[in-house]
């Protein structure tokens, strides 16, 4: 592994915490070069909602690059891409009464949010985005100004105009966050001023698993309409089925103005970002919004499948929501068991347990990796041990994933005990 | 082709240039769903050098898929990861004295631009980057404020703060541009004040295919020492061979601070690109600029056999070198055929000629569509016919693409005569 | 009147609510062309709390013009200003154990704010500046983003960097704001990082007359302590005695880091400010923030003796106290009649009631002006009416115009009543 | 003086140079507390044109406060402001077909060019503003956007959008740097875009005295109206006669779209300021830009007088063109008798010499006063020794400063031959 400390760059994270060389996987096993497996409890932070390397995609994809089909596309019309829209037209879009353009944006998550910013500000001719405490929206300029957390910020050099951020659903304990929102909205003194735009995960994944109640999605959904902001959801980490149904604020009953999505779309890992826009702010002049991989058909194919193979009727949701409560249960019981220490946090396949602080929160994780568990923290100090597991894992994978869990815990809070006393 | 004008954005670009639907490719030539061959001098706008779905990288990657190995690996250590920077440090790295570290950024050109500016931001403490008249490097909110073209920059909606622009070399005629961007720097009250750094393309692609020459670029670099800027070259669209050379500024014998590498990285036309940063510049945190697809081992895969099929040796340099001197003479004599009325642009197998307006150049380039022909425009009125083919293409595919440009820049040419008089 | 239709800006404002010419005036009393007097609720808009043309600095101007002493000095060694500053020491900062720098920056408190928030941003290397809703502190470019009003951003034309609002005191009714400010502040993913400085006003004299509680102020200033932040009082409007002490802040223990006064400071009304700063935070370099104006020896002059006549003993502060007692019960009174459609706001001789509306205030004042009152409004909504008179009103003045105040605010009342019903 | 180390702020300067106490002053004698005369070329940095404590002014300055006159009025009409308009429309305005309405700022340079570049960017909703190499225009953080000198910026410890630098006359050598400007403009790829202004100095002041010629305001005036950009001209140290005509632009036969006016506005030396800006461009809402000092009813009363006294015909104007070419020759000989080393700058009564560095400046204005002649420095390096005394002085008290000017530059002068050899 000398390679790595030898040339790549210190930024390097993740192989950090799993410090070991992987080699194969399959759905939600992971392989090291010395043949020990893992549970992936990480799920490539919420890009492997199928599994790794998804054999009903796998073959698509196979069939495609041997018959040379079309690699690489900019954004002219291929098959592959053709195919594609009409999938994601006929099994997310219409089935949903939704009514919105699709943009192939550079195929990341970071860069569907610049281009969210961008419909935005140039829809409204006004520059000024909300965005929420905690929320984090990617590390490109445009989205790392609405991204709340400074680790991302300080980088950037600079102090950047355009966001002013409020606090998200329960950050104020019992008060009301939306209240505030309204009266600094309606007071032309507030410092607020008529913002362009909200931008807004239902499910906080990096932010610690913080969860919008309906009641307050459906607020800030009237509160936009009532003062002229657009609504934009970021479903880069909640979307694709992460929360039981494909976009995380179905449940809501409301249509964001913008959409974004990204990691999990193409299903099989690769590269891929788009956003949904309503029709009447698709005011994009021919190619205003470009980039060189915004045809990544590969994905187009293997994102066709994901569509076909899980999303053609309820099943696979009804299965994401069994496995989500299997996992509510137990993490409940965990909590339970550790009265006050730990609280669950998330919904959906997108749950965690809140630590008493990043350290207790990064032991866990540390421990678990020893007993073949990979699982990742989240929140503002590292604090939430977080489940983001493929949504296609096989149950008892999933319980023993989550039995490694609670013995980690378990021991975990343990040593806390012993060391306070 | 309805599904497209139905839910497509209308930011899509290429494709109401070349208004069919490509189904399958193999190295220069793009065949349509009804059949039709094209020959292709787009090249993916520089991001297919090894043509398209390239056998030798085909084969590795299918059996890459097959295998089951790691697909998506977020910045863990993967076998597909240390092979490609093994091999890059070998043949690439190495053999070229570069002491680099490789930092891997979300698999886009724009993305890779973002951490070369957060890089010279935070190694300098101060803001300000100077970017140059016509100089291209991405639609994110960073890289935008650092592209010159306005059309890429309105929709950004706000002013951006942090960057100043100086012209290119050859912008001002036989004056030095150099000399007045000295000036600046020397006077404190010039209003540039002491900028962080200065980012640079060799041959400025979308910019219209303006060439820096050596003498200015080691000024540059001389100007960047003695005033203590970084200097950032953006390789993205002239690099990986473009220019007869490996990286564009090989001929001028310097060492910038920072590189962006992207498009015709993994080969393949797969998402993928990174940043070489000097050692004592490696300052980051971890994750401190993270991704979902920094690690896209597919990419990794194709990469790694592209830097060893073709930059093992000085094969492939010298046949791309050939190409280009075939380019140049020929466009030499189109512009000799139409006296004062073409310009010959560009250097390496990134030429093209200056029309005298982009109405002009447009009505070229549309003609030679319709003649099996897919070759773009670029440059700020979109004036300059630009010749981006596959370094690999077939020599007589080469000739016969130049044949159908000869003799529709002498049809539009004759049109444009006749309607004058 | 014809001269200001034709040749003054649009931009001109108090004109329209008081459309006649004066001519002279001394202490509350305003007499136009005509000979009508009008009393001065207004006082300058805090400008003139020793009254108009007070005898006592008259004389000492009129002497050091007719000797002519230097009248322009830039910030050259003056007698005037030698003894401006020996006065300001040993009247206001000795006595207060105030260990403080004077800076004169240009005489107008929107200058003074500037060189605040250069001071705060200079010396922590850091640039977001915390302010609250419903604060003023000016209208030019750094002075701008600091206000809460977007009546007076628009024409900025642009979003402007480095700096969030939070709410002041009581604006989120019985919810404590600075609970959620520190809870921003401790948690590094809130958005609102590591702010340089926090502007404050005591009072909110263009806001609506909100006042800080002793608690929050004290709050806040342990919060600037905790949190490393630098606390900037602007006292421009609520200062020179206008509270009942010389500073607002006095009875709350407090000793911001920097302080902005101007306004009534020459006591004349002449153009003056200056910007009180701790010792450790001097760290100018010579003629950093310069100003052509920032010696105006004149206002040195009547400036001192401002500080003779009033603050060299508890006389006048106590005589101010007790004239805001008086305005306080009258105003409680007014607001008792008018059960539930007034608020009483405000303190020293800085009082005031909300109304429902910005047309009712706005009603209000109109109808007082034709009995010979001069009143404004202040508020988002300009909904509050506001007593600002010269706190050196002779007392039967002030219960004269009270009682005018008292008549206006009954018809008004009556008027909408009767429209209601 | 103990008392300004003791408790004034560091960032005084002019104090350091001249460090004595003033006590009066007469035209352009000023006298210190131990009755030693100095020769004021200094002239408050171009504030007192008409000399220190003109008698004619005043004597209506005294009248005007005996009589209780207003002294404060905010923007209501008084007496002396409308005399003021009516006098600078009949002796200023309308002379010259000046259409322009008038808006009063705060009282300081540099508010009158916050609120010039919030009535470009009002007007045109574009941001961008253009300024020049060498610019000085204030200190606020819009006007300091704009100037171009870093020391002034520094302490903005923020990057501020809205700004662009083009090299003034005469910066690129033979190079017409309006030709630059040009095309950039017309290049929409040159990074510049759309500007909404450009902000110039006809003669620059703090920029070391860079004159630009008739045929590049002309050319400037002619690119605003092509381009669609506003112009401002910045007339606050260059106006009120120092040019040698009311208006620094006069002979040009331009029309600015706006013209800020300061300094020597009031012409006794108080604090004035005021914005023209052409009627179309008068779209501000009332009291949108606002200041608590907008109405110095003292300033109108001596500024009114200053323009009977002075521009009532052209008699002053030809004495300030006659010393203005008593001082050109003068300082033509000198550069004369120092062959190649010092070399003539200026027009009008703001005329100098530029030295090989600010050292050897300084080392000539520290000596000149010792020798009872208070002079300054300017230019980036403060390397020009400028003389900006009163248009009133004397001709022998010219003669008298010009000498000692010359002596003390030929004994510097021999002093650095001396060193050197």
């Amino acid at each position: 592994m000398g390679i790595y400390k030898d040339i790549e760059s210190n930024v390097r994270g993740y192989c950090r915490s799993f410090p070991v060389t992987f080699k194969t996987a399959k759905n939600a096993l992971l392989t090291d070069d010395q043949g020990t497996e893992y549970i992936d409890f990480l799920g490539g932070a919420g890009t492997l909602n199928y599994g790794h390397n998804n054999p009903k995609f796998k073959e698509a994809l196979i069939e495609y690059i041997e018959s040379d089909g079309i690699t690489h596309g900019l954004d002219m019309h291929t098959e592959a891409k053709g195919a594609f829209l009409e999938t994601f037209r006929d099994l997310i879009l219409e089935p949903r009464d939704m009514n919105y353009k699709v943009q192939f944006t550079g195929p990341t998550g970071t860069n569907a949010v610049e281009a969210a910013l961008k419909i935005v500000r140039m829809n409204t001719g006004r520059s000024t985005v909300v965005s929420f405490t905690n929320g984090f929206h990617g590390v490109t300029q445009g989205a790392a100004a609405v991204t709340a957390n400074g680790y991302y910020k300080k980088s950037i050099g600079m102090e950047l105009p355009g966001v002013q951020f409020m606090p998200f659903d329960g950050y104020l304990g019992d008060f009301n966050t939306l209240s505030y929102f309204e009266k600094a909205l309606k007071d032309k003194s507030s410092g607020l001023g008529h913002p362009a735009a909200v931008i807004v995960e239902c499910i906080q994944g990096e932010g610690g698993l913080n969860v919008a109640s309906k009641e307050w999605m459906q607020g800030l959904q009237d509160l936009c309409k009532r003062y002229e902001m657009l609504l934009i959801v970021d479903d880069i980490q909640a979307g694709c089925g992460r929360s039981g149904t494909f976009f995380s604020f179905e449940e809501f009953g409301i249509q964001p103005d913008v959409i974004t999505l990204s990691k999990s779309l193409s299903g099989y890992g690769l590269p891929f970002a788009l956003v949904l826009l309503k029709e009447e702010l698709d005011t994009w002049s021919p190619g205003e919004h470009n980039g060189t991989f915004r045809g990544n058909n590969h994905a187009f194919v293997t994102a066709r499948r994901a569509l076909e193979c899980y999303w053609a009727d309820d099943t696979f949701s009804k299965s994401v929501q069994h496995k989500a409560s299997i996992i509510r249960r137990r993490l409940k019981e965990i909590q339970a068991e550790h009265g006050g220490q730990l609280k669950h946090k998330g919904r959906g396949i997108m749950q965690g347990l809140e630590c008493a602080n990043g350290e207790v929160a990064g032991k866990i994780t540390e421990l678990a990796f020893t007993r073949g568990l990979i699982i990742e923290t989240s929140g503002s100090d590292s604090q939430v041990v977080k489940i983001l597991t493929p949504l296609t894992i096989e149950e008892d994978q999933l319980l023993k994933g989550l039995k490694i869990l609670e013995a980690c815990i378990g021991d975990v809070m343990a040593e806390q005990i012993s060391k306070a006393s």
